[in-house]
Order: structure tokens, then C-alpha cells, then sequence
């Protein structure tokens, strides 16, 4: 049973505390295992590649091998069913039109004195995704990285996914090729890291690195970042649930398990103004629990880290979803969109019980890559913005120059930095010398 | 004097790879000791916090003293020169007017389904920027990095600034209050930056951490990034400076100074198309070194890493500017926009020879906070998007979730998560039940 709580309780705030400082991540220390992998690779290129493919992976490969080659992505992707084809490209369309109106606009201005400022945005010439193997082997997660990436030009994007045994997800290589993706590497671990951030003989490197991982290639992203850009460290999954008494309890049972099945250290929360409602759901998870076929991992993640907490009102609701700032946010009452606008912190809304958190996972329209452990406070979730850089401009008229040059003389000297303020002297001797 | 390179030279390509790679920074491993402070503050709060600061910097302090009050930051303003206090004035105006106009959008729009998309903005709840003290205690920097976050909205910003031995700049209390700066509390090193993150009975904890520092402060940014975000961890400052001919010696000898000033660390690089004129920029900077304050620093830095590069054409310019992803790139010939209209990586541009550097640390209204070491390749300078975050939006109606549901079943079944796909089938087989 997940804790049962009640903000009138005389306890709430104490075991409110507790539910929020929960550590449900033991990232095994992997770090000197990674730091010798990235220096194995930085060394010996592909020649270490491939040894640590055939070590991790059971995968006997040759440089020339590496890559997957375009015959090989048409011939698995011919195995895929015609339902899953159409879904998943039902699902790219949609991310991609999302995404499309998150490119940021360039500006260019003339201010009073006649300076022109201004700024433009540029892509990042070459992206490396990386797609973890095996069963965490997700087609959807494929489309959220790659798309934003092709959606603001980036040039070159590769993907990285280990295969081992040679087993390779026919989905993950065609969602792949509906997203644009230039490059397709049999690879995965610390080392499609490090070959992506300081590049091989066969694997040229990338600016950016994005996309999930296990605890090496969390770590190996950690230290590869400065050499290159990477997104956010992902935590286990989240979502927080507010209902109100009006709905049906199997349907936010299913939306809190949809998140518990991820990961047995995954977090699921209702919060309602109804107790008696809590009751119900509870019941409706158990009664799932009996059947899921992850209720092994959704029941731990269930009975570890779940929990209902009853409410006095919405007030109160929007004031600890902010304290919990959840990566996934759905509401289900009867004015979403009041409640909406209380809300501050959160990854991702879900308006209404039209709106199970799954659909965001897929075929919504925005990215399921999500601030995670109450990071929604100060991040965003995945987007074009992250795939763009800006480059600011300044061009000064002579006008402008003696308009504000003195300002920055004055602040050169203030801070003793003579060359600063000469480099504007040596200019304004010039315009103020009689012709 | 620097490295003189040709394009046409035949061993270009390897001296450039030289140039690329120099390690210009040799930060000390102070990993463990900041480790050690953070968690003395984390255990122990305020009484931690004061005996570091009675330690390092030499400054007997009670908690009620943490904080700078009202009174001293007015009686510390009043020494500051009415041309100081203008040159301040301006240039907080003008930097607020340039990032008012970065202030990202909301939207929400109906698609052809009839779902509602979106996404909206809002400013992280609480800021600390780090202040460093002593000599590199630089009022614009805290303009630089306070405007931006109350521009987004921040409702809480505090700085930290050390004040070693009790010696306090006016001017950047004076830059703090111009910026609207809520908290200044006078402490500095990695037990700032733990008391920022973590909070201490004085001081509450942010959510977000910016501004510069030692190898000290950059430590403890990296350790406590997830529990807050952090800016990015800056190197030394660079300049890149792409001339003609037809320019004044002495000023181009000026700006390059201008960043070699800074740091023993610093780089600057000229490229020209005009081999003689790179050689009079050479003796002009060795007869500005004879007599700059900062003549040391400036000296070490261009004999280290300074470097004057001859290329053929323009275009080959742009090639080697995006190689260097420069963090200042002056343009200095005939047709600035052109040239601009080629480079891809930079983290500021400055158009023209009225344009120097020096105006962009200070004055002109872009951030002087940007990206080093190559990283404009993949990230930006500082800014409002700094400090606001995204929380994306969607609302199904039934329509919709008929129209899209189907595929987030076949998507939620070929990922085998079942609990997925179960919250959406409940919800279709309400709508597909007939009345």
C-alpha cells in the first residue's frame, strides 16, 4: 500500500517532508570504470570500440561494421506490422508539427543612439543520440530526441544503440529513419559516449549528446560534458495525479500505474479533495496490480514511493504539486484550466480525463523527455531550443560610440582593466579630433 | 609574441590543431575539500558557513551579520562617484532594455483533432548569483547576471559576495541595488555556493545558481547541479579578431589586449588577410605592453597563447573562426554583415570597428556572460531563457483521443507497457460504449 496522508493530519508536514526528500535512486559509483573506458576510446579508437562491444555486448564486430548500413535499416524495418508503421508515424507527425513552432526567432534593432543590437540562433552542427539496447530499447524515445534535433537543422545526427547478441528493435531503426537520423552505430555503453564526444577512425564527433541511459552512460555523459553539450540526467519516472471525487477510479489507477511500471524506483501520487475517492483508487491499483503484466515493478514502485494525500482544496493542491514540481502534472477536475493557471512548477500538464499522461508518452505532440526529481523548478523538457545556440550582435555607429563609450571607460577604470578602457579611448580620440 | 601562422604554409593544419587543443587551463583538484564543505554546511548551517568565512576570509561574523542590511548598502552607495554611478546607470538600462526583448512566449493552439497544445513559461521561483571578491569583484558582472533573472521574473535573488577582511566593492552594492537584488549576504567560496543550494537557518535555499568563480566555487557548482541548475562553468576569456588592411594597428593591438588583460589564461588571435598589417599589430601590442597596468598578465597571456594567422580570403577566415567557436569575435573589414552572415559558432559578434569588445563587457546591452572553450559550438551566453522554464501543455477532448488514441495503444503495446495503453483503452471504451 502506497502512505495515506491528510494535509489536516498533525503530521502532514513532517511526512510531507519525507515523501519529498525520498532518495529512490542508488546510482551505482561507476565513475572509474567510466573515466578508463573514455580514455580507452580517446587512445585507441575504434580498435577500443569494438573490444569492449565484444566484452558488453557479445558482439564480434569490424570498424566496417560499426555503422548500420541503409540495407540492413530496410530490411528490418520491412518487418514491421502495419499498425505499428502507421502509429509511429502518426506520432512523428504530430511531435514534428509540435516542435515546429518552437523554433526561436532571430531580431536585429536600432536603438536611439543608432546602435544596432540583436541576436541570432544557429543549430548545432552535429548531434549524437543515444538509444539504449535491450528491453529500455524505446521507438518513442527515438522520434522525442531526433525530431526537435532535424526540427532545428542540425546537419549531422547520429545514433548510437548497443545490440546485444545482435538483437536489434526493427522499430527503434525505423522510427530512426522517419526522424531524418543520418547515422545509425551498433554501439552502447560508456564507450558510443566517449566515441561520440572525442570521435574514432570510423565515428566523427558530435557537438551535442542527448537521450536516456543506464548508469554508465549517465556518468560518461557527466564527464564528456564541457567537451560537448548534453540534456539533463534523467531521473526514474514521475507523475502526480490531482482528481477531484468525479472520476472514475480505475482510470486514475491506470494513469498512476502507467508511470509506476516504468522503473520500481518511478513515483506515483494522487492528490485529491475527496478521501474517500483516494480509498477507491487505491482499491482500483490493487485490483490492476493483480494482473499487470509489470505489477512486479509497478507494485514495488507502488508500495515504495506511492502515496494519496487528501486535501482541503485545489488551493492547497496547486501549493504541493509546486513543492513536489513533477515532472508529469495531471489534472483531472472540473475547472482544469483554473487550476492550471495555479500551477508553477511542473514538467509537463495534462488538462482534463480526456488526457491520460500516456498519450504525452506518444502521439500529443510534445516531448516525453521531462524534468524529473523536482529539477521542473529550474529545467525544461526536451525541445528545438536545445538542438540552437544563440550568437549575440552589436554594432556601433561612431554616434553611438560617443554616446556610450564614456559609460564604459568609467566602468574599465572602476575595475581596472586599462585595456578595456583604452581600446574605447583610442576610438573616441579619433571622432573627437578636429578635422 | 605570439604564434605567427599562414594558411598557406604546409605545416598550417598541424600548428592550428596545436592552437585548437592548448590546454589553457590547469584548474587545481579541489574536488574532496569542497566535497568536505558542502556537507559541513548540509550538517551544520549558519555555524559552518561562519567559521569557513572566519577562516578564509578572515571576517568574525555572527548569523544576524550574514547579511549586508539596508543601511550599510546605502551608506556603501554613497561613496561611489556620480560618474561611476551613471556609467552604472546607463548600462543597467540599457542591458535590462536588450534582454526585455528575450522574454519567450507562451502559446496554445486547437489542432485538427481538436486537442489543445501547447506550452507556457515561468520564471524559477528563487535565484543566488555568485559574487566573487577582491580583485576580480566586478560590478557589471553583477549586472550582467541579476537583470536577466529579474527581467524573467525571479521573485527571490540573493547574491553572495566574500568580503575578505572586511573590504567591500560599493560599486557592486551599488550594481546589486540597481538590479533589484532582494538578499546580499557576505560570504563567499564553496560554502556560499553550499549555503545557496542547500540553505542554512539564514538563508533560504534557491533554485537556480549563476555567476563566476575559483576553481573552489566551480567545484561546488558542479557538485550541487540537479539539486539546483547552475550556468555554465566559465574558463578563461578569449577574443578572436578577423581584420583587413585597413584598419589602425593600435586599436585592434588594444582589443586583443583588452581580453589578454584578464587572465594569464586568456587568448587572443587575430586573423587577417593582410600579412603586413598582422605584423604592425604584433609591434603595436608589444608597445601597448610596455605600459599597461595589467602589462604581466596581458604579456603572459599573448606570448602563451596569443597568435596572429594570415589566410588567403574571408571565407577562409569564417572556416577557422567556426573551428575556434570563438567566445568574442570582433569583425574588423569592409563588408561586416557578409562576413557575419558566415559564421556559425560564435558566442558574441561585434560589427565593425566601432565595435570594441570592451563595449560588450560593459555597456552596448547583449550579456557578457558567454560561452568558452569552444562550447558556442552547443550553448549560449547568459540570458532571460536562464532563468524561465516550460511546462508544456495538452488537453484531449473525446474526439481527439479517438482520433489519436489508437496509436498511443499500438505505441504503449510494442514497448510492452501495458499500464500505458490500459489508460487510454478505459477511456476509448467509455467513448466507443453505445449509449
Amino acid at each position: 500500500m502506497p502512505v495515506f496522508l491528510d494535509t489536516r493530519d498533525a503530521g502532514f508536514e513532517t511526512d510531507f517532508q519525507v515523501l519529498l526528500s525520498a532518495k529512490r535512486e542508488d546510482s551505482p559509483d561507476v565513475d572509474h570504470v567510466v573515466a578508463d573506458i573514455i580514455a580507452d576510446v580517446r587512445a585507441r579508437g575504434d580498435a577500443a570500440v569494438l573490444e569492449l562491444t565484444a566484452k558488453f555486448d557479445r558482439m564480434e564486430l569490424t570498424a566496417d561494421k560499426l555503422a548500420v548500413s541503409a540495407a540492413e535499416v530496410d530490411a528490418e524495418i520491412a518487418k514491421v506490422s502495419d499498425e505499428e508503421r502507421a502509429a509511429l508515424e502518426l506520432a512523428a507527425e504530430r511531435i514534428r508539427a509540435y516542435h515546429s513552432r518552437q523554433m526561436p526567432e532571430d531580431a536585429m534593432w536600432t536603438d536611439a543612439t543608432g546602435a544596432q543590437l540583436g541576436w541570432r540562433w544557429t543549430p548545432v552542427s552535429a548531434a549524437g543520440l543515444y538509444v539504449p539496447g535491450g528491453l529500455a530499447s524505446y521507438p518513442s524515445s527515438v522520434l522525442m530526441n531526433a525530431i526537435p534535433a532535424k526540427v532545428a537543422g542540425v546537419g549531422r545526427l547520429a545514433i548510437t544503440v548497443p545490440t546485444p547478441d545482435g538483437v536489434i528493435n526493427p522499430l527503434v531503426l525505423l522510427a530512426a529513419r522517419l526522424s531524418g537520423v543520418d547515422e545509425i552505430y551498433r554501439i552502447g555503453g560508456a564507450q558510443a559516449i566517449a566515441a561520440l564526444a572525442y570521435g574514432t577512425e570510423t565515428i566523427k564527433p558530435v557537438d551535442k549528446i542527448t537521450g536516456p541511459g543506464n548508469a554508465f552512460v549517465a556518468a560518461a555523459k557527466r564527464r564528456v560534458f564541457g567537451k560537448v553539450g548534453i540534456d539533463m540526467i534523467a531521473g526514474p519516472s514521475e507523475i502526480l495525479v490531482i482528481a477531484d471525487g468525479d472520476n472514475d477510479p480505475d482510470w486514475i489507477a491506470l494513469d498512476l500505474m502507467s508511470q509506476a511500471e516504468h522503473d520500481e524506483s518511478a513515483q506515483a501520487i494522487l492528490i485529491t479533495t475527496d478521501a474517500e475517492f483516494g480509498r477507491a483508487v487505491a482499491q482500483a491499483v490493487e485490483k490492476r496490480l493483480e494482473t499487470l503484466e509489470r505489477r512486479a515493478i509497478a507494485g514495488k514502485s507502488w508500495e515504495d514511493f506511492g502515496a494519496i494525500i487528501t486535501v482541503a482544496d485545489l488551493d492547497e493542491a496547486a501549493a504541493l504539486s509546486d513543492r513536489i514540481a513533477p515532472e508529469h502534472l495531471e489534472l483531472c477536475v472540473a475547472d482544469v484550466d483554473a487550476l492550471s493557471a495555479k500551477i508553477t512548477h511542473a514538467g509537463a500538464i495534462f488538462l482534463g480525463h480526456w488526457t491520460p499522461e500516456a498519450i504525452g508518452d506518444y502521439v500529443g505532440g510534445p516531448n516525453h523527455v521531462l524534468p524529473t526529481a523536482r529539477s521542473a523548478r529550474f529545467s525544461s523538457g526536451l525541445s528545438v531550443m536545445d538542438f540552437v545556440k544563440r550568437t549575440t550582435l552589436s554594432k556601433m555607429t561612431p554616434e553611438a560610440l560617443k554616446a556610450i563609450g564614456p559609460a564604459a571607460e568609467a566602468l574599465a577604470a572602476s575595475e581596472s582593466l586599462e585595456a578595456h578602457g583604452l581600446s574605447v579611448t583610442a576610438r573616441l580620440e579619433k571622432l573627437n579630433k578636429p578635422e
